[in-house]
């Protein structure tokens, strides 16, 4: 599961844009195994431009983009999905012919959307999105091995150069990850299920709860059995990562959520009216799910025990 | 977090009504600890009769519930809910008096009616919940750790004599576990939140993924991300015991999903019509409910990776 130290960095100069758990677990990661020439970053606040240099996790970070990308090769995007249109918006006109850029969103259409108008000619955007997170965020978040041995899906654009795609898949592969291309419509659908639609679920169970009388507020956090607990780590993840994501997604989300609300009635329904069979009869499909994801041995050990796809 | 071995058994005979993942356990347990003088059992079919006896984990196995509770002192009823009411029949006239029976099923108001009619004079129920499991089942899925550091609920009968009641609590605190008592009602509607309504939820997303076209669902196999992958563990629980609990817990079950259903509504209304900050706000809030989990130290280690409060 450990990866070999690169020898010759894939990339000389590379800029992140963001540099929270993400960005950080990248930057971490590129310096441990010298993937990088030399590391330099724009974060909004100057809190995490002063931490980020104080944690040694870049050689110059800054507030203000153009100056984090100059002379990049390349550009890597780690922010929250919402504020791609602005980003996109300060690269124009700074990124020099041949540069690469790419990006960690959670979304693909929607950067797509947001970035590619504003990257100039001779500039190559190859969207990607790692499968790898924990519910905490920020620079201090992050750790070398987060994406050890975890999938990270690109959704290449038409006209691309296979060379930049080839270069953004060999950089994912050096950080430990399986890498699978896909159509950006398509990654929108699958995650649209396998993670937006079960964040949704989380928050709303959780606000439930949060909703209740005191008295039994209390007594749910003090038996929070199984899955609520798993449910409350769930919707612990940010809340600015998480609102971009369903704005972003929103058609897809949309749909599998009302699938999902017609399954949530049946059930519903069998219970008022006591109808074991069909109980008994979906419980036992579920099981067939679970068995297909042990058997595809999605239970490699990670190194935080919190790490998780997301 | 190890108790002390016990020198004089806490019940001379003890007698186990089903013996699967949390009768097992509680026989493992016993046995190491010396907390009974012998254990006999009662299991439905004659390959778990078998089983128990080559894993050694009871004195004697029957098929037949009147000859594993002769005599018995302890009757410990580890059964799905589903089963209490012919149970109940098996069991009356072969109480012997002073003999107390318990239980650890996942709702309490519909044991306590299941049961308790079926007991004659003398013989004292004390209806429990250990809240620990994990989703596998049967006999050999047990281990002896299951219940270290979680809490047991005992719901107590008016009328049934303290020291009943202090016995069992005394045999949960000797298996490791911290000891609550509350009312039925109160423990049907809390686990209803806290346990019953994520099952239904897990159980919902993962029959909704089932049902996906053959494509998409491999997919869906590959990708799992958090929080899917959660929620297939937890749909992966046995159908048998949680139909039971859904059609014995209708009522607190419905009401706390109409509230679920209600909030799932407004969310689905601020995606689709952008407001992202009603979701930014619902966000934020659910992290206050983690922060208090956390704070009421729910994270003590557990010996099974997969063990957990039900
Ligand atoms: N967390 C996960 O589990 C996960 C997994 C896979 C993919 N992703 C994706 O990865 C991306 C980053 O997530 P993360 O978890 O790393 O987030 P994070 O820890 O919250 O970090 C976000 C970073 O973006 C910066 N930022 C925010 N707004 C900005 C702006 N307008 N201009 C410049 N910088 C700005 C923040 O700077 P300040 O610190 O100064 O605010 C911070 O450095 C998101 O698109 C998310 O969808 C997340
Ligand atoms: N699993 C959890 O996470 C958990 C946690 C807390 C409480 N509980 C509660 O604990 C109880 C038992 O659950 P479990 O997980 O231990 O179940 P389990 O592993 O499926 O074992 C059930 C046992 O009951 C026996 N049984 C079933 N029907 C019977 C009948 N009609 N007469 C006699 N014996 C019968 C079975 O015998 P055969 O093997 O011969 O079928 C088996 O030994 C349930 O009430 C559940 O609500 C479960």
């Amino acid at each position: 599961m450990t990866s070999s130290v690169s020898t010759t960095p894939l990339f000389d100069k590379v800029a992140f844009i963001g540099m929270g758990l993400i960005g950080s677990s990248m930057a971490r990661r590129m310096i441990r195994d010298g993937l990088a020439g030399s590391i330099s970053c724009a974060v909004r606040s100057e809190a995490t431009r002063d931490r980020v240099l104080e944690l040694g996790i870049a050689n110059y970070a800054y507030c203000d983009i153009a100056s984090a990308v100059e002379d990049a090769d390349l550009v890597m995007l780690c922010v929250p999905v919402g504020v791609n249109e602005t980003v996109g918006q300060q690269l124009e006109g700074h990124l020099k012919p041949g540069c690469i850029v790419s990006d960690v969103g959670s979304v693909k259409q929607a950067v797509i959307r947001d970035i590619a108008p504003h990257l100039g000619e001779g500039v190559h955007f190859v969207p990607g999105h790692p499968l790898a997170g924990t519910e905490h965020s920020g620079p201090d978040a992050g750790f070398p091995e987060l994406f050890e041995g975890r999938w990270c899906i690109l959704t290449p654009i038409p006209g691309v150069p296979d060379a930049a795609n080839a270069k953004v898949q060999a950089l994912w592969e050096a950080c430990g990850m399986r890498v699978e291309c896909m159509d950006a419509d398509h990654h929108d659908r699958v995650l649209g299920i396998t993670s937006h639609l079960p964040h949704l679920i989380a928050y709303t169970i959780v606000g439930t709860a949060t909703d209740l009388e005191e008295a039994m507020r209390q007594e749910v956090i003090k038996f929070s059995a199984t899955g609520f607990r798993d449910f409350t780590r769930i919707a612990a993840s940010d809340p600015t990562m998480w609102r971009d994501v369903f704005l972003n997604n929103r058609e897809a989300v949309l749909e599998v959520l009302g699938r999902f609300q017609e399954d949530l009635m049946a059930l519903q329904r069998a219970i008022r009216w006591g109808e074991g069979d069909k109980l008994f009869d979906l419980f036992s499909r579920t099981r067939e799910i679970r068995r297909g994801i042990v058997d595809a041995g999605q239970y490699f050990t990670n190194f935080s025990a919190e790490g998780e796809d997301r």
